[in-house]
């Protein structure tokens, strides 16, 4: 597909070029660049003000009732509706950038996180690769007068025979199918054993089938988010993704936060209702991934059934997994916070009513505590931070903020209580990272003009969290704000105004917009964005701290969460929501949940080192450490109170900077 | 009560004297001074044969239409209806013991085995007094800011700090009460631990209730017989029975051995149906045992509940307990004779729809293979057999009779098809051990007239199997019978006779017995006879022998099994049933699946000891060794074809044993 593609496209006059893919807007490619247009807009031709010139090359659209046939042929585009195409050259002229010496049209380039992506190859290549369940084919001599050992005992010998198998148990269920598998093949036949978590415990047999399935062991990897539950069928052989599948909690409709569906499950027959939701979920993702997964290749061949599902690993947040298991969750959100359990004994996927057969085995993700959950766990496996040498931070943002620190060797969990501004509650036009959400945003900082960037190229709608970050830092580079998140009154613009919150900046007028009023930012906005950020940037400082380290040591961060994947890093330095480190030592790695789901469910190696891992964990309860308070007052500023912890960005902010903190 | 009194009865003219319980008849008191008294009819008062005169002392009843009222005035008693209730003097008439010198009365008295009583003051002695399923008592400190541990982490900690017991783990349905548990007496509750049956697995936290319920504890032992079963309800803190039940398994309305049940649990719904009564069986025996229980002491008083069962432990041949878990018999009947499984994992006895409550653990008895099964096992463990230094025989005679051969060191087995000869089956007038049944007799040498001892002093209504041994041995000593069991055709008395089954021996006319003809014992009875006892003396010395060791080596036997009570030693080695030894090295378990059962129940360190005796015991399959078949052929001979195998024997048979031999 020509979209996934990347073409040149040439800025004129700054020079500048940018790498993009096709299908991107204009708008988009300019950002990339550096370059500011003026674009209230946001991206859907309403404004008129972003126009480029096509010098060179081809552009797909880019032509609106704002643009008279003249300046259409003449070469005129709107940039937000103008898609990449094919190399382009254009041009961004006066009246779009309001050029003001040379460096007028240049903005910040993003940087985002690089992207961490998990490899089969790299498990192999620790020998690692070997599933908590696997199928093992057994030829085993037939009874005779002179072996007449008894059905389970001759598969027992043989698997320590054949395969150094030592130490296995079975259950009832599996018993009563023995007589007939061993015997339907010949005494030739397929064991699944799905092997401890740890020496003190025995292997069991859970199936047992005639002749040779060896092929055929399939297994899922799930994340339960609180929003969203995904999924992943693989082929536990081979360890490819075979399909992958994702779809609303159906406990959303209960409430968007982890405390509200507990206090619904408190309700008679509530705990019930939400276990039997997330279930739904569950199952409703399960029918998706066998029905959009190819059969599977090989000797046998086929399309993948339920049955053939040997495993199937979860990993959610401490009330996820609760609520899952049909836990009483409530004590989670009563002080002094105690979870019913963090770890979570083998099980079979039927007990929790998982459409699966009898024999699929349940692997849960262990917690640490009530707000640093299953999820924060199997990240901190799947990014493999657990075997880094280097001093990382480990930070999933949402509504909650997980905090982990540490490196092979130490560990230690804290959660912050961020609130739900980055996800875009609390905030006067804030919204979720939905279509018309503005995601990204510069300024022209002679005329203060915006340019908007929305998600679906529409007109805006609102802020979503990676915008805010990006409006309240490029706000606060151009003094447009001070560093407390007060607005300079005396800028001489029609943006900046008194409003009912204090003073506000008009990020689309109107008409330029798609909601019924001004989308605006004002400064009890910022206020309460400050206290999210300080919240989380106080966690991380006072976390680092109490382990006798200094924010300094930090060595990388490692980002989690659908927030991490857009944030601007060079943004969430300068208004202090994130350690200053080098962009080039931030990974994201996404759905971290997901991952380290996924990669246990491929190396009962990673399984085992989970429970050292939360063994290991030192977890902190921060409204407990005495220090954490004065820490949350000093991040109250821009980027902090001391400048001297965030040197690049006080150097950036210059003088002001000074000036504020005096 | 006046029956369990002894008291003494002396016998003129031959000056014997024999302590006996009071309700005895007089009859029986005779056979046990070494007295014979003719008595036909067994018991009952038909056949006014056995008079006895009452010199001193006090006889209840023994008054017929048989007796004129002069006679009863005079002394005269019918030794059969007369019945021991005080110390007593009587003669035998010249009538009743057709006195034929001074040894005329003489007959052997009988030697039983010694009973083995299991007594929980060894175990204590032992150290090993340490039930499976234990409760203990936490008092944790309640949760707190700066100690928010989980629940379950916090129940686990105390676990370890105050009992040292570590490596636990639970199971979904017991988190799910863990919440409330803690919280209803203030974070004091009681925990019930499973502990495992080896180091290889972990101990099982399977109940927990607030406050303190140590002192309520209690734990099921069960036989699960072929024909009965049998439970005992245990306080496992004192170790003390508290009630005891033994019903008919409800399985009997299928066929009355093993293999009828196999072939009916091979119709379509069959197993299901053979589970279905059995458990039926189980359940009532608890109902029975729960309800005659009293109310256990201590400072939780009140009626024992189900939810209090901590542990039901249960042991029955491999198919009995094939059919309790519901697992295909049917090769057990079928060469090469391989079970699903000998060792049973640990299971719910709610699994098995016994109605015990969730947490109930079900512990199962391994088995050796098809036909040595958790019974014999379990015999072997509450026997001490696996614990002692004596060349030991372990023998419980039934259908089959199931062999073990050992001691401390070294263990093997064999089981023996003997027929259903010493159940009463395949002997024209064999019958089950009831009222009417012979069980005992003696003959006069002179008259060779019988005195046949009844079960229930009924008119005789057949022979039982223990009465059975004591007929052919009795008519092998009088020469009645050569060692071929052929009758002497020379004897003039109207007894022996021509019949339809070749010679027979009338034991009660027609009018003396409660059947509707004579009641007789013929050559083919007594060649079935030898038959069975053939293959039960050919399996025992084929055993010793494979083992490299000579009958002679025995140095200890143990019976087993409701024959093994009844059995007169002298008998049994008279005609070549068991192995000659002293009958003072002849013990009597009883029960022994019950008592196995018992002390696994009470003892965990017996329970992990089956494993090991399981894994030692070398087992035989007789068919397989080809000695056994000459074996089987030289034991067709009263003894045995090599008299000097039964020098006892040899010596009381004299002149005519030679004389057979040769």
């Amino acid at each position: 597909m020509s979209q996934e593609q990347l073409y040149k496209i040439h800025f004129l006059p700054s020079g500048r070029e940018v790498e993009i893919q096709g299908g991107q807007s204009f708008i988009k490619a300019a950002q990339a660049a550096g370059i500011h247009i003026n674009a209230s807009c946001g991206g859907a031709g309403v404004c008129g003000k972003c126009r480029v010139i096509l010098e060179k090359g081809t552009v797909e659209g880019g032509r609106s009732d704002k643009l008279s046939p003249e300046d259409y042929r003449a070469g005129y585009r709107q940039a937000c509706i103008a898609t990449v195409s094919g190399d382009a050259t254009v041009t961004v002229p006066e009246m779009s950038s309001l050029k003001t010496g040379g460096l007028s049209t240049a903005v910040p380039v993003r940087h985002r996180a690089a992207m961490h992506r998990f490899d089969i190859q790299d498990l192999r290549k620790a020998g690692i690769f070997v599933p908590p369940v696997v199928k093992l084919f057994l030829e085993l001599p037939p009874a005779s007068a002179l072996d007449n050992m008894a059905d389970a005992g001759r598969i027992i010998l043989g698997l320590s025979n054949q395969y150094d198998e030592r130490g296995i148990v079975t259950s009832l269920p599996i018993l009563g199918k023995i007589r007939k598998a061993l015997r339907d093949d010949n005494f030739r036949l397929t064991v699944t054993l799905a092997h401890p978590v740890n020496s003190k415990t025995k292997t069991h047999l859970i199936n047992i089938q005639p002749g040779n399935w060896t092929s055929r062991n399939f297994g899922l990897a799930f994340d339960i988010g609180t929003t969203t539950v995904y999924g992943l069928l693989l082929d536990l052989n081979t360890g490819k993704v075979l399909a992958r599948h994702g779809d609303y909690n159906s406990q959303l409709s209960y409430g968007e936060d982890v405390i509200t569906r507990i206090i619904h499950a408190e309700n008679p027959a509530g705990q019930e209702q939400m276990q039997e939701m997330v279930v739904k979920s569950i199952n409703s993702c399960i029918d998706h991934l066998l029905a959009s997964a190819k059969p599977a290749a090989g000797k046998k061949k086929g399309k993948i059934t339920r049955d053939e599902i040997s495993s199937i690993t979860l990993a959610g947040n401490t009330t996820m997994t609760h609520l899952l298991l049909g836990l009483e969750p409530d004590n989670i959100r009563r002080s002094p916070y105690v979870p019913v359990t963090t770890f979570v004994p083998p099980i079979r996927a039927a007990d929790l009513n998982i459409k699966l057969p009898h024999h699929t085995v349940a692997l849960l993700y262990p917690s640490i505590s009530s707000y640093v959950g299953g999820d924060i766990v199997a990240g901190v496996m799947g990014s493999g931070m657990y075997r880094t040498d280097k001093v990382t931070l480990y930070i999933d943002i949402g509504t909650n903020a997980e905090i982990v620190i540490g490196n092979r060797e130490w560990l230690a969990c804290a959660a912050c209580s961020a609130g739900p501004a980055f996800e875009g509650g609390g905030i006067t036009h804030g919204m979720r990272a939905a279509n018309g959400a503005i995601e990204d945003f510069s300024l022209n900082p002679a005329t203060l003009e915006p340019m908007n960037i929305t998600i679906g190229n529409q007109q805006p709608l609102g802020i979503c969290g990676s915008g805010l970050l990006v409006i309240v830092a490029t706000l606060l580079e151009n003094q447009v704000i001070d560093r407390s998140g007060k607005f300079n009154r005396q800028l001489d613009t029609p943006r900046i105004r008194p409003g009912r919150s204090g003073y506000e900046y008009v990020l689309a007028w109107k008409d330029e917009s798609g909601a019924h009023s001004d989308i605006v930012i004002n400064e009890v906005d910022i206020d309460n964005f400050i206290r999210a950020k300080a919240a989380i940037y106080a966690g991380v400082k006072t976390l680092v701290e109490e382990v006798g380290l200094a924010i300094g040591d930090l060595e990388q961060i490692i980002l989690a969460g659908a927030f991490g994947s857009y944030i601007d890093l060079d943004s969430a330095m300068t208004i202090g929501l994130l350690p200053e480190v080098s962009p080039d030592k931030v990974i994201y790695v996404g759905n971290g949940s997901l991952l380290g789901s996924w990669m246990s469910a491929l190396s009962n190696h990673i399984r085992q080192d989970v429970v050292d891992v939360v063994h290991r964990m030192t977890s902190f309860e921060l409204s407990e450490v005495p220090d954490f308070k004065d820490q949350y007052v000093a991040s109250l500023f821009l980027p902090h109170t001391d400048i001297a912890l965030f040197p690049a960005t006080g150097k950036r902010l210059g003088a002001s900077a000074t000036e504020t903190k005096a």
